[in-house]
């Protein structure tokens, strides 16, 4: 299948950098504050190849350029409707389009040689990659600089009066345009994610006003809301904008209020899911390394789209040189490293890492350039140490920043393996690491790591310790202890974000603790779906009311009610409950270790690689079935290999 | 005054690339053979500042951004017609505009504080460094992603019928744009720098074909042309769209003929002269480092405009990393580095050079890091050896190209010196070098540096040996030797490009033949300019009718009319027969020694820093006149120091 072809990477870069454009509110662009990278302009796309018989090609490029069939010129049309046919005789051809434009530099050819990833793509210096595409782009009309979102109309549930004009409520949160007809001078919007924000008065993100002079109607910014306050009282008509990609992963349960926190995961993450995954839909539209590699984890058990994975780890990284972290946050360089691993269990796909290999080097090297004279990479010259929203004792070396940067040393020894280069220097760099690490931070008195050393206070907050357990780096007596001193501990402080109850109850998982987490999803997602949530927050904290839970970073709405670190449930069911994780990358072997939690019964789908394989747990039976081999069930201390369409029932 | 501002360098990576986009040929377009960067599009402005008095600022941002002012954020309009104005009360005040867009980001405030270069921008994680701006767009509503070309009417002096249609002659050289007006269904039209070309129906450059459906008229792109043929008999409009500038420097003497090759070199380099210095108008209309050095040179003794030279230098070096030499070319790395020393001794602007240091650095790293064992500039994955269009021997590594290098490093200790960087470690790798080149390259016994070494053959060219000579790299009988056995040897192969000629009669009037260089130049550029040539060609043989030498690339009428490196003796009348060199950086001391060579009488103006000096030799009296002072006239063995405004007369 012929399809547009780019340079490996640009399509993300071009995209990455108009997405950051659009963050808007209170009537202000909102630029992000990290250097964002275009594509390249200037490209050229090659093909050796030899044809059995005498044919023709067609070829369109967006917008200029030239080709070169066997070192002879020709033109390269701009448009599809000027596309140029130029006949191919049978036998060995080099063919190479050189374009450029101040747009993303694509090209398309189809006949008896087809664009498609098998080509290779350069920026004259740079190295020869194999071209970027996409199915998403093969027609030959289609634009690559155009993203193919799915439009639907959004029809409200009802209306109401209210402040001079009318109130609208879709019924759940939503992202998408609103349109108003010229009836009137001029029309004043606020959409809401909350009833109350689109009903204030006050500063609230997503507030305009428009004239109509010369203009039937007003197209409003695509933009987050549940409710729409529209004065004076006008009909509008709305448009939801989505990826298009629907779960393959499903889950079902004896409890009605999991499978509604099931249901409003998916939705809060298909709502992030877009160019790349975001942070959240209202605010920032951003794409956040740290947020981005839950997402990574999450869509393994729905979506299982690893091209929204590749789109958004190239989108981050950027080009060389590194001048900053990623997002400025030194965590979320470490994650992005982390992420390819991740990637590359989830797919088996070398190609990508081989790619992406010399990026993953140079940003360690800066990672490594800024550690200090112990080794820790500390606050000083390091940017935003961020770890999570919470009160943390920062003082020039974090703890919870040292266990992610193992991981990430960790993650380079295997990605060096997958690409054949050195992983014996990241490995000592663990080793020393990991060492320090405990010299420095594990109190012994206190059976836990503490915050940070420096300031004396000897503080303890769940993060490192999550991380410890998480990343493996306890073992025995001591691991117990932090399970019981910290974790199951209600002295230490709860975690207040979904983001870091993603991890805290990846842990508790890990231990073996399910039945303590589908009491606290319960208690914590439970909570906001019963209040009326239809999508996950930012932030929750369940014994507040909601309506006094709206702001966030000084403004009285400034909260992201739709948040993707929100979804991790479809991770934890999933993971832990589905039991479902890849053993060789790309799903090549997999193990479904399925269990209860505490439930009376639970079913569900999770993608393995090309297949899915569907789990049920029920009335003490366990029936497991996957399309694809590879699968081995685990079920009460013995394993049963899974054979393609082969039920398994014990 | 209040300027547009941009980020540093940021304005010509924009228009660099667009620049190179625009080379068509053939009906097709074609596109530089190296990387091109485009600006950042997520920039940072600042400035901290003290008002006296209560007051406003307007401001307006290229396109889209937001302001803050002491920490308060407030809406950037995107066109001056919506210009926000902000009150600003007396005191202390921080102002930031972020400013992001896919074209160029640029800020305007004007009012109790105005944008110039004394603010700061940055990229987030990049260096702050002072904004670029340009008093070319001081206008609010000036946009600096267009550049303000002059446009004048252009008017054929003569048409006659050929070939079915009309062939217009504009009398010299132009570049510009025709218009056709649609009285006919379809036109053609042929543009030729000679009337042959503008008469070929072979394939020619500039060839196009155009239908009027739904139009009035058609405009073709602006190119260079003399001729101009359209088909059928149509009337035309011709614009002609130059840079803004005029010459500060003139020349006049007892041949007219000289005095004619002066006049047309000064219209080949005006025409060659545009965002940047390009190589020729007809082809390739790009920015070439070799070509660009000695417009540099030129400048000095005509526009004397130093912003050329900035946006030019700027335009060539991109951004990091290195992935190839600068146009591909080792040699165009070196003359890269060569011209930032020769800025400086121009202007004396220590903030540019500040500023581009670190490309500097890093430009010569690269250089550096691709030595061969002997710590040669050799030809191993040193991209393309260009030197000369010229038979040369380059087995693996070129003894012109160790000229250049060695003068890099020169360069490299005087700008280190400037930066406050250290200087030693250029002059160390300057010295050895040094060394080496004589032990391998020096023919005791043909008294010339040899092309290479390491085939054997032992060849002389003129190339190496007038580097020698010009850089002051041999001394003494040595120099006599080379100049005798090679530069003044007919034996020797002829320089047949002006580009080449720049230095060999550079290094004879360094050498004191004058008399010898004036015959050559009548000799060279008298006989083109005697053949009807109304702009310097870019490669020629005096021995050979003009009108056999219009092909070159395997194209008929490949040859470029019109050529940047051909105005070299606007350089060569000012620098060495008005005598005028700067003596200390930005000509705040200057020396003027003018000479006749050969001539009976000579006068003309030389631009010194803000000021001209103005030179009259004619009956064995000497007049200088300086509009500013620091000069010192050496005539006849003597000294005499300039007062501005009062002449000498000796």
């Amino acid at each position: 299948m012929a399809m547009w072809i780019w340079h490996f990477g640009d399509f993300e870069m071009y995209h990455n950098l108009r997405l950051h454009m659009r963050r808007d509110e209170f009537d202000h662009q909102f630029p992000p504050f990290w250097r964002l990278d275009d594509c390249y302009h200037n490209v050229v796309f090659r093909k050796e190849v030899t044809t059995a018989e005498d044919g023709h090609v067609r070829v369109n490029a967006r917008y200029q350029g030239m080709l070169e069939i066997d070192g002879k010129r020709y033109r390269l049309s701009d448009s599809w409707g000027d596309a140029v046919t130029y006949p191919l005789p049978a036998g060995r051809h080099v063919i190479e389009a050189k374009v450029m434009c101040e747009d993303l530099p694509c090209f398309y050819m189809d006949g008896v040689v087809e664009t498609d990833g098998t080509w290779d793509a350069c920026t004259y210096g740079g190295p020869w990659l194999k071209a970027g595409c996409s199915p998403m782009y093969s027609d030959p009309e289609a634009n690559p600089a155009e993203f193919p979102f799915v439009r639907e109309p959004l029809v409200p549930v009802s209306a109401e009066e209210a402040d001079g004009g009318l109130l609208y409520d879709f019924g759940r949160e939503c992202f998408g345009e609103i349109n108003v007809r010229a009836v009137k001078d001029s029309v004043k919007v606020r959409f809401g994610e909350s009833r109350e924000e689109a009903l204030s008065d006050e500063a609230i993100l997503q507030k305009h006003e428009a004239g109509f002079t010369d203009r039937v109607s007003v197209s409003f910014s695509p933009c987050a809301f549940r409710y729409v306050w529209v004065g004076p009282a006008l009909p509008v008509e709305a448009e939801e904008q989505l990826l298009d990609v629907t779960s393959r992963g499903s889950f079902r349960c004896s409890d009605e209020r999991l499978n509604r926190i099931w249901d409003v995961s998916l939705r809060t993450f298909s709502l992030c899911s877009r160019e790349f995954f975001l942070d959240g839909i209202k605010r920032d539209r951003w794409v956040w390394s740290g947020d981005a590699y839950q997402s990574y984890l999450i869509n393994r058990y729905c979506f299982a789209d690893s091209a929204i994975d590749c789109r958004t780890m190239l989108a981050l990284r950027g080009r060389d040189p590194m001048t900053t972290h990623i997002n400025t946050i030194l965590d979320y360089s470490f994650y992005w490293v982390m992420s390819l691993q991740d990637y590359y269990m989830s797919t088996g796909d070398a190609d990508f890492i081989r790619n992406v290999w010399p990026s993953a080097v140079s940003l360690m090297d800066y990672c490594l350039a800024r550690r200090d004279g112990n080794g820790f990479a500390a606050n000083e010259g390091n940017g935003w140490i961020f770890i999570d929203w919470a009160e943390m004792d920062k003082d020039t070396c974090v703890c919870a920043e040292q266990m992610l940067f193992m991981r990430a040393l960790e993650a380079m020894q295997a990605l060096a393996a997958i690409v054949g280069a050195d992983a014996g220097r990241y490995a000592a760099l663990f080793n020393d690491l990991r060492e320090k690490v405990d010299a420095f931070f594990w109190d012994d008195e206190k059976g836990a790591y503490i915050d940070s050393y420096a300031s004396g206070k000897r503080n303890v907050t769940r993060h490192a310790n999550i991380f410890a357990l998480l990343f493996g780096y306890t073992v025995g007596e001591k691991r117990e202890r932090i399970l019981r001193g910290v974790l199951l501990n209600d002295a230490v402080t709860a975690i207040r974000t979904p983001y870091f109850k993603f991890y805290e109850l990846d842990a508790l998982c890990d231990a073996g603790r399910t039945e303590e987490v589908t009491r606290r999803m319960l208690a914590y997602w439970g909570s906001m779906v019963d209040g009326g949530a239809t999508s996950i927050w930012e932030e929750y904290s369940p014994d507040e009311p909601m309506e006094a839970q709206y702001g966030m970073y000084g403004d009285r709405f400034g909260k992201s009610l739709c948040h993707a670190w929100g979804a991790s449930p479809i991770y934890l069911l999933g993971r832990w409950y589905l039991g479902v994780k890849p053993v060789k990358p790309g799903y090549r072997a997999f193990e479904v270790r399925p269990q209860l939690g505490g439930l009376e019964w639970l079913e569900g789908t999770v993608p393995v690689g090309n297949g899915e394989v569907h789990i049920c747990l029920r009335d003490g039976k366990c029936t497991v079935t996957a399309t694809v081999s590879g699968g081995t069930l685990c079920w009460q201390g013995r394993e049963y290999p899974l054979e393609a369409g082969v039920p398994v029932i014990v």
